[in-house]
This record gives structure tokens, sequence and C-alpha cells, in this order.
């Protein structure tokens, strides 16, 4: 298969690779370097990205940006930031994305355990990662063209512990090649609207 | 207690305000009529509420616009919609208002059913309403002063039918008296962080 890895350089994006080079051609993407650069919070640099790609069977993301910090100081332009990268990059990633990508394929995109298990400081991405779970439920089942959409919803990820681990008091932490697992499940296999959850 | 809410002429809020008037002092707020106007899309309008009613001991809200339809039109403009109003219209009355309500005080967000049990056409509500109860998850643990954050999830309403039926087939209808007692128990109880699913 053809597939687009954007965050490629990524912690989990790198582990994305490793897991799936051996089987298929990758295009990998990134902000600042890759094979194409895509800016998500730009519908025009996502356009650009699929024409510049051409045809795929399936597109991986591990990117988004999200307000991480004191409550006390969110307001409506913290919560923006996330909005705009993480939940609505990456579903923008899928709208555009539905009219350039080949009969059967599918898109992945990353959310976090925060929908579900909340730390402090996490509240934006607690909102952001439960809303890129929803548009997947939701979304799933109106695909075209045996289009599967998914989610994988990492927990801590151990190669990120040197920074995330104070926030993360008590998570249990996961490797970023069990996380590239549920990537490759998605891909590889038939599901569709599933919340692969990797804690 | 003296209880703001927001939505108070809709389906739902028509149903709160049967089930708490007897017990409480109401505040009616609509965007169009009311005790107080507010447009929950403006930060400004919202504080201004807050300024209008002085101290209050809780805020329930039962309003905000999300799209439904077509999901082959649907592009980041029809997702800003729901973004905009029913999403964070309903955090921005969280995190303004947190800093007007009294200590104790209580807040209710509505979101749905569609976040865990998708429809044809419901793809952009399905990302809003678990992104609502993403947001109540996260930021309940870190409200301050006591104060306490829920959600209201109801199924199709009953009296909306007539509306919504064609679109929820098999969707076992909630009539409003049944929603606006979840309002009860997060108002009238302690709980906190909780989603109150009503179907």
């Amino acid at each position: 298969m053809k597939i687009i890895v954007v965050g490629a350089t990524g912690t989990i994006g790198r582990a994305i690779v490793e897991e799936l080079s051996p089987r298929h051609e990758l295009v990998k993407v990134g902000n600042q370097k890759g094979d194409v650069k895509v800016d998500i919070t730009s519908t025009e640099s996502i356009t650009q990205m699929y024409k510049t790609v051409g045809t795929f069977d399936a597109l991986v993301s591990a990117t988004g940006k999200g307000y991480f910090g004191d409550f006390t100081k969110l307001t409506e332009q913290e919560m923006a930031i996330g909005i705009q990268s993480k939940l609505m990059g990456q579903i923008n990633l899928v709208l555009i994305g539905r009219n350039y990508i080949g009969d059967r394929g599918s898109f992945t995109l990353t959310s976090g355990i925060l929908s579900q298990d909340p730390v402090p400081g996490g509240a934006a991405l607690s909102m952001i990662n439960a809303g890129i779970d929803g548009f997947v439920i939701g979304a799933a089942i109106e695909m075209p063209r045996g289009i599967r959409l998914n989610a994988v919803s990492p927990g801590v990820v151990l190669e990120s512990m040197d920074v995330y681990g104070p926030y993360f008091r008590g998570h249990e932490p996961v490797p970023a090649n069990r996380v590239a697992l549920a990537f490759s499940k998605s891909v590889e296999g038939l599901l569709n609207g599933q919340i692969f959850r990797v804690y």
C-alpha cells in the first residue's frame, strides 16, 4: 500500500514508520521536514499535500498540538490552539482527503487517554481527544467507497516520560512501538469506526 | 438556590424550568427572549450576562447549535458552526462563569447521544457532543472552591420527534421531563465530572 504518514518524525510517527515501512510504500509528511510538508491548521496546505502525493491507499496521522497547562489560565484562546491543530487539523485531513484517497482506503487519527482518564492541566486535551473520537464514530458510518476511519488513543508514551512523566503520575507508560501496532491494525485490518485504545 | 437557565425557552429548557422552579429562584436566559439575553458565541455577551445576573449558585445550559445534514457537504465551515455555538459556547459559559459563581456552585452542560450512538447526518454533532463530555471530565477535577461540573447527554427528545424522528429511526425517544430530572440530579446532588446519559 501507499501510506501517507503525517507526523512521521515524531515519537509515535517514527515507530509507525518502523512498523509499516517493511511492507508498504510510505510518504513521510511533517510540518518542517519530510517527503512532503504540511501545515494541518491550513486547509490550503492540506489540499496541496494531497495534490502533491497523488493517489494513495491510507493516511495515518500522529500529529497535532493542544494546550496543556495551568487550568486557571485556560480561556477561549488556549482552547483554540488544539481546536485548530489536533482536532480540526486531523478532521480536515479526513474531510479533504476523502476526495483523494483510493477505494477501500483508510484514515487513522490520533486522540489520547485524556478523553477518559484526565490529569491536571489536561482539560483542553480531554476535550480535543474526545472530540476526535466522537468524529471518528460519527463520520465512519458515512464514508463512501468502502473508505474506513479509525482513531488510535494512546496512553502517555514511554519515550516521552522525561517531559510528561511529572504530569501523568500513576499512569502506566506505553512504548511507542505498541502504539504503532494499533496503526497497523487499523490500516492493514478491516475494522471501521473504532477507537483503538492503547493503555 | 439562584439558578441561571440558559436556553430556558427551548424544549429541554422549558422542562428544566418546570422541574426546578418550585424549589429555586430561576434566571431564564435566551438568545432572543428571557430575563436576560445572551449570545453564547460571544465571550463579551457571556461576560455581560454574568455581570447582569450577579452572584448565583448554579448554571444549567440547554442550548447550542451544530450542523446536522449531508455528510458529503461537511467541511471546516459547517464544523465551525457547532464549535462556536454548542461546543465552545457552552465551554465559555464555564471558563468565564467560574469567576462569577458562588462557592460550591455547579455548571451543567448539554451534550447528546450522538457521541456514542451516531446517525446519518450527525458526524459534526458526534464530535461536538463528545467534545463537551471530554471537557467536563477534564475540567471537573480542577474546578476551584468546590465548584462542580457535569453534562447531561440526552437521547432524541420525544417532543422533537416531528422534526428529528426521520433522522433517528430505531432510537427510543426520551420525554423532556426525564431529561430535566438529570439536570436536577446534577444541580441538587453532589456529583462532579459526570456525564448523565438519559437514553
